[in-house]
């Protein structure tokens, strides 16, 4: 399956394409919804791994799928990893 | 600037021009790093958002960039809140 690219040939040696500057991030995740937001509650003293590649089986928590998205694309995203403090 | 694409030409006529499935996601934020990766800590009882369309000036945290994108490219992604629990 290919992505629909806007073609404009100027001459038949040359082949002028329009790739989108800003393709979609997320081709997975609840592609109904309108926009895809997660409300997420810590425990004092608990710890979180989030997803940020769009690619996780485990959405919105991290599974490790970024590096596999990294290999393929060349970028270099990874999770955010949040700590809620301790109760003092 | 466009990304440059593999084209193979089946015949004059038709042009069949192969687009990478996945692309990158991080075109804004720490480039050079091997792996964009942030640690937060959440003061019990506080809430952050967190920017999950790596388009914020205010990464690791929203600034609402993802309206723009999410426009300019027919995505649909949004941020994730967290909410750090209240210390009993």
């Amino acid at each position: 399956f290919s992505t629909p690219v806007t073609i404009r040939t100027t001459s038949i040696l040359s082949v002028a394409v329009e790739v989108p500057e800003a393709s979609k991030i997320n081709t997975l995740i609840d592609l109904d919804a309108e926009k895809v937001v997660n409300m997420e509650k810590l425990d004092a003293g608990k710890k979180a791994v989030y997803c940020r590649c769009w690619k996780s089986g485990t959405f919105p928590l991290c599974d490790g799928n970024h590096v596999a998205h990294n290999k393929a694309t060349g970028d270099n995203v990874g999770p955010l990893i949040v700590t809620a403090a301790k109760a003092e």
